[in-house]
């Protein structure tokens, strides 16, 4: 098989990473300027499919650095239910790679006209969504040809990130941030390939993480379904031993996206006790009897997540064909999602 | 078997339906007037497992009721990184069926130390969680001693439309409501067999939904799993042509819960070519060559998704004692969740 979209797009994350960075920053710096003007008393946040793990990714890094809540709100509330949202001193984040689905369209148009200030991250910055936010932040990542989205994932948490930092005044952040296009780099030579040989033929896994770490576990449970037809779940490690436990036993394969943050000791034992139940558990971090899947140093508990699903970029890409299956054409899947 | 606990609690479901609509009613009218003085802006929910199924449900009616984003907080966000939430005429709504989880405490402690109205909706109104909190809903549906949750759930949702009734004095879902206990009986004596005999042996699902039929779907996915360790997801119908598609085809059986409302049309779109793609599509409306479920008539758009659930629960008790399961006591799991 030659190279494919997907692994193509892939290898161009790091300079992906720097050019959204470096081309948006003037917008991003006007846009951050607003925002403390503005005074926001809400973030709402619209996408889906991978554009909404990015959200998520976003919901929990804005709540922790600036405490303010964040309402994602599912883009039918207007274009099927048709309630009308009342938004005093919003900001609403709507992300779409393509620009093109007609729900997040009406959803952006909707919070605009009541007020809100209206951001768009996309990658097509000459859509009609683009030209209808008060505000559009380009992915700069270029065209993406492959169905599973990587680079436009990754540059969606990078933009929010950014954003963040600028509004925030985070030097600790926007540190990070120089540094990503290089541990970027490093994260796609992270092997995991003990996971790879452990799923070549398993029908089903959960994939366990907390704070960003679940953001990231949803986005890989999603690639894990589209590109190699394994039926992954996501699940809070907080809440995994409440009811989805019962499942987890003879050698049920459960990835453990361990992170350094504060959430991590708590995480180690959810890891070691599903390992004791019998689970075949993989984790980002030590953990007593357990395969460790190696990631790069921690760069900011905030960006940490987002390099493990760099590393898992590459993993699931070659996963998918040593499981006869072409990621760049996943079967019944179209690259825009049109929902209405 | 003698009758198992959840069999006895889910036949309890409509006289604690009645209970609660109607012990709460000065304690919610005077909540309700509250709200109207105190002009929310922002609505906040705080919950785990089937509480935040639960949440979720009141998220979607909310929404839609009085245009007001609902925000879902994680509760780690205080109690594992520590942010400091800004809660400008906010109402917060914390749900926990045990009242004993200190993640929730601590939450609803922080919502209410920065100037939240904090409402509590618990089966324990004699805990800290419910004198911590400046309104308490209890559930009034009496002690639930199997580990799966059934009564207290379907009195959790009910609290929160009541609530929303009461506060946008919205008759017709407040006469919906007072037919509700009526309506559990006949939903408790829908016969969803021809699904029970599906999944016997069955090791994985999709269960589709959209809008608060989305919350139920999540709900019931959970119980799959806790009571019959069958790998249930839940997706919305909006997403799953998106992704987890994929996985959808030679027999693999979906759930599909379509109700009256807004999204029925495209919804039976998607379980129509999910059946073309070979899934093994049951649905609670009638779609061409697919399996019907029987339901009740319909009440009301933002009850019919709740009344779907109560033939669930006895479908499901039923299906866990089939597939050789004790429904009151699924393994590794304990009934008070004590996350922190």
């Amino acid at each position: 098989m030659d190279q494919t979209f997907m692994a193509r797009e892939i290898a161009e994350i790091p300079e992906s990473v720097a050019a959204c960075l470096n081309e948006n920053m003037a917008a991003r710096m006007a846009l951050a300027e607003n925002l403390r003007a503005f005074g926001v008393q809400l973030v709402m946040t619209v996408a889906r499919g991978s554009s909404d793990h990015a959200a998520s990714y976003f919901k929990y890094a804005c709540e922790i650095m600036t405490g303010i809540p964040v309402a994602s709100v599912g883009p039918s509330i207007a274009s099927v239910y048709g309630a009308s949202l009342q938004l005093p001193r919003t900001v609403s984040i709507s992300i779409s790679q393509s620009g093109q689905s007609p729900d997040i369209v009406a959803m952006t148009r909707a919070a605009r006209a009541s007020g809100a200030i209206a951001v768009a991250l996309t990658n097509n910055p000459d859509s009609d969504f683009a030209h209808i936010s008060s505000h559009c932040l380009p992915l700069h990542c270029g065209p993406e040809r492959s169905v599973a989205a990587t680079k436009s994932f990754v540059t969606s948490v990078v933009s929010g990130l950014a954003l963040l930092a600028a509004w925030q005044k985070d030097k600790a952040l926007m540190d990070a941030l120089t540094e990503l296009p290089a541990a970027c780099e490093q994260a796609l030579a992270c092997d995991w390939g003990a996971l790879s040989d452990r799923l070549v033929r398993a029908p089903a896994l959960f994939v366990l993480g907390r704070g960003a770490g679940y953001a990231i576990a949803s986005e890989m449970a999603l690639k894990f379904k589209e590109t190699s037809a394994i039926h992954a779940e996501a699940y809070s490690a907080a809440e995994v031993l409440h009811g989805p436990a019962a499942l987890v036993e003879r050698g049920f394969p459960v990835l453990s996206l361990i992170c350094d943050d504060a959430a991590k000791t708590g995480f180690m034992s959810t890891a070691q006790r599903l390992h004791e139940q019998g689970a075949d558990v993989f984790a980002t971090a030590p953990v007593p009897n357990v395969t460790e899947l190696p990631v790069v140093p921690p760069l900011h508990p905030l960006v940490d997540p987002l390099l493990r699903v760099v590393s898992f970029y590459s993993f699931i890409e070659g996963l998918a064909r040593r499981r006869g299956l072409h990621p760049d054409t996943p079967k019944h899947l179209r690259k825009i999602t049109e929902t209405i």
